[in-house]
């Protein structure tokens, strides 16, 4: 049964298991302080077009929203975020777990924007209430939509007016970048947020997500933070090397390339047999409407997510590809339509 | 410069790199309820002699040790442990971050007895201080040494009596078990503990620890808080495989012999040149004590940890061994000694 | 300029001093075990008709919303609340210190429904998302509307036939059950939520609220869970000796009543005068719509709370009675109208 | 039966109840923004010597201890405290509560040098391991005894020099600035600390502690953390006016100064009798220690803390006088030994 249940279905790219296979009897130091990790980090800081940044590799997307949340923000201090951000709703409490609100906004594309943002600052009068400091966005959001450059430059503008961090979660920032609509590059965002992430798990690697910190205030004793939260990974090199094959040759780039273009394959012949969706995504999210009919009809034949009931007979599904998506997964499922 | 610093300097054991390899396009679900963790959830039940029990695969050890912690203990209850344990010098406060004391008793040999534990309770008399409810071992412990199997029953009796749990950190299981002063095996720790984990990291994988859970009451919605601590890998199956692969054709006690011998060499040979230990282990930490001149001189060619000053002129060093240790690497130090 | 801006702007009552006064010199244990909060104690478990009831004294409201949430939830279950709830807005995240989320229903008169909990559940599928376990509803609530004892018996079925805890804040208890649209009596409460607490702090105590406790699991240790917060009063007899002075001759009833009088005298006027009102409260917090300029007049001789711009010419203000609001205040404010 | 067991066993001094009986039908503003509590701090601002210190009133010392320190530390940060500081021992883990470890140092008189710090320093490495930052001591201690002013600018300088935060706990400060033994003022205290608070709870106040923070980077956003643990007390006119009037005429220093006398009064006699004490106090604690024979004789008549056994035949009491206790309570003790 072909899966379009998500992006982590199958391993990691062959080239990633190469790279450990050939270092891996070598000695290094743990914990990331070792000569790849230290390589990866200065080819990150190269890409981002930012010699001070700091980067720091750990294993998981929540594990990283967590440490870095509960590390930037005062204990009385809470993230904005939109109601369907992962932070609000997949990830099991983990940001209240370190004492921390997370206060919502609705948005129809998942996205926030500056006068979203005010409202929420305009209801949070004084100390009897949270006081939001940090904007959690997700490039591409949950529903596969991206910020544009002009988007993201106003959300900047504003943060920094209201004198907010501005945070991104990237767990899949490669199928954003390689979007048709994407006019962003790795160096803008690291001009226009103050942390981010570039995910790795949901791009090619068995795991891993590389933590872009830029504001200066934000960077001090982030290590104390990463062990705190049980994700400082011993052999930490593991990390380091998968950053560095990913962005070597592109490969990065290459492998969501191929996850956008089979899941606008998708859309395409979706949108041709008349399909709507409840997100008009560019990325390797989509999300058709189908009757439950239909619906129970694929499900014999592929795995993915059932997201929402529309009415009584309808209801939205979620379709992923990945780099390892096939063609003849894609094409089956079309036929199957 | 040949490195005795930790258990976790190499990759992974080639097998486990050749399991992940073979296995890696396959597509599995996520989150650990693929079909080759629930193979290796089963074959753990099987080794540890209880097919109630609760197996969940975890990245790291001092994940499996907050996460497990906080999930077992209520908000005013506090954990026992040695002043030497882990979870009480090592982790960064990652149990306390889950609001949770750890109160001590001190002991020579890093390993916890009845009556030290006794004189915690009696401490502890009313709701103005903690609650100790959870005894923390490690075995081996931090300096090497292991519980025999009277000695772990007296603590479990101790435990029930008293209506605290027993949780054994298994982070250098392997190199427990298989020790010449074990007469431990997985189904007795199973039999005598509430839970404990079985260390993968330390032992040959690229990473993860099972952790076992044995008593009842601790087993409800576990993966909940897994998930809560940033610990759920979204690729699950990598933990599931490795553990597969772990405990094929005793690898994982091969290996953890391999580092016991390796150990036990270095040891003959320090003693025979009549140096003193701090500690005297028979697994795969060995802690000569020497002068700060022989120190310095074995650091031209060596890397191991200085552990401690024991005055102007001595210290105690530590030297670990692994599965990937060479006996080239130990002659070599025989040698410079 | 006379205040209505909320119920704590005065003292106390003055027969709470008195007694304060009289046992002033008496030497008692500390922390409430004292003889004073043990008939207080006895006196509630008599009032609620549950001599099984834990009753435990707290000093102000956040603090025992904080504590009893954080000792009735494992870390990764979350409350269900009104977004107006108090525990939602209004205690600066007191609930996520302690590790636990706040899901909200949305609702018009700040009272949670059996339908309004569903659709909550419903969303909450599985360990990636917080785990809903207990229902915090407050009567009155911030609105000045109160459950009627049919709406409280089918919020009380739906959590027992869906495993949830219903927790009732009474901050305002006194002018929910003195109200006109009241049926519930304290027994009614005691026998349908699983714990509750009877304000005193805004019904004429200098300070002080009596939390109850039904169910039996929720009652072990809870001292602890007191002191860990913070919230263990060295002179704990103080609250017992206010409680015990608040149930003598109806007392608490009392107060309650004159505080609801005085607000539907004000709701009686402003309705004459054509005023429109954000919540049809019959309890001691009215909410009427008023232009700015009106209010501008207003505040030069009251004080009160400016609660939510309607457009650019209307906003909310919310007038509050107590115990010890004046008739003359009152008619004065009527007169100014 | 007398009773000697703790320093709040009364309610408070006339003065206090008649100052709150004069002002009750007042009305004010809440949550300490109130003209008593603006006057309150402007009074200890003076007492201490620094207008620009930030004064805020709790309602009890865990509560003080646990939002001072949650404040004032980051999450990977810990306090230093004597083996038998208050939040080590007797807070029932609120310090670990917020996230926070403390770190120990042995010490016979309950007071910390700057030697037992560094010790602790030195112990603390790396980010494996939390960050000592600040130094939490109490005076007069646990055990009845003070810091003089050498010892306290020694702590000082040493804190300066490396960076740490230095905390009085003052909950028996009173008791300490009246000793004999005492060359502090209350502006040395302010000079030499980044904060500490003047205990009223244990001596003469209903309830209620004055935090003062001096340094400016531990002033921010205080008032958030107070309402997020749930001590923003809502009649907060009700601390200011008792610390009005413990301020005025000396009535603070002259009640602890009743307190120690007492105290002496027992010293002296006890010493006369040729007992032994457990610690050298000048203040209101006094630790003779006894045969269990005698104590059960004079648990007839008295009410105390048995604090420990030192072996089969004797243990150490705790003998506790405050602003109330009478002449006749300490002649009458005298008399029965």
């Amino acid at each position: 049964m072909y899966s379009f249940k998500n992006d982590y279905s199958e391993g990691a790219h062959p080239r990633i298991l190469e790279a450990l296979m050939k270092t891996n009897m070598e000695q290094t130091i743990g914990y990331g302080l070792d000569e790849y990790s230290g390589k990866a980090k200065e080819l990150i800081q190269s890409l981002v077009g930012n010699t001070n940044a700091n980067v720091h590799f750990l294993v998981g997307g929540t594990q990283t929203n967590q440490t870095a949340l509960a590390a930037f923000l005062k204990p009385y201090q809470a993230a904005i975020a939109a109601e369907t951000g992962h932070i609000n709703v997949h990830e099991t409490g983990a940001i209240e777990a370190t004492g921390h609100k997370v206060v919502t906004a609705k948005t129809a594309d998942g996205k926030l924007t500056p006068s979203l943002i005010k409202e929420v600052l305009e209801f949070h009068t004084d100390e009897h209430m949270v006081q939001p400091k940090l904007v959690y966005i997700s490039n591409s959001t949950e529903l596969g939509t991206v910020y544009s450059k002009d988007e993201l430059e106003k959300l900047s503008d504003f943060c920094k007016e209201y004198d907010l961090y501005l945070y991104l979660d990237g767990a899949r920032l490669g199928a954003a970048l390689v979007s048709e609509k994407n006019d962003l590059t790795l160096k803008d965002i690291a001009s226009l947020t103050d942390a981010f992430y570039i995910g790795g798990t949901k791009n090619g690697a068995l795991f891993g997500e590389a933590l872009v910190i830029i504001k200066e205030e934000l960077k001090k004793d982030f290590r104390y933070m990463i062990k705190r939260h049980g994700g400082m990974f011993a052999k930490g090199r593991i990390l380091g090397i998968q950053f560095l094959e990913l962005f070597k040759d592109n490969l990065y780039y290459n492998l969501a390339e191929h996850a956008d273009q089979m899941s606008m394959k998708l859309k395409e012949a979706l949108q041709e047999k008349g399909y709507q969706f409840a997100s008009d995504s560019y990325t390797n999210l989509q999300f058709p409407i189908m009757t439950n009919e239909e619906i129970a009809r694929l499900e014999e034949s592929f795995r993915f997510e059932l997201i929402e009931k529309i009415d009584e007979d309808k209801s939205v599904i979620r379709l992923v590809t990945s780099f390892a998506t096939t063609k003849e997964g894609v094409e089956e499922f079309i036929k199957k339509l």
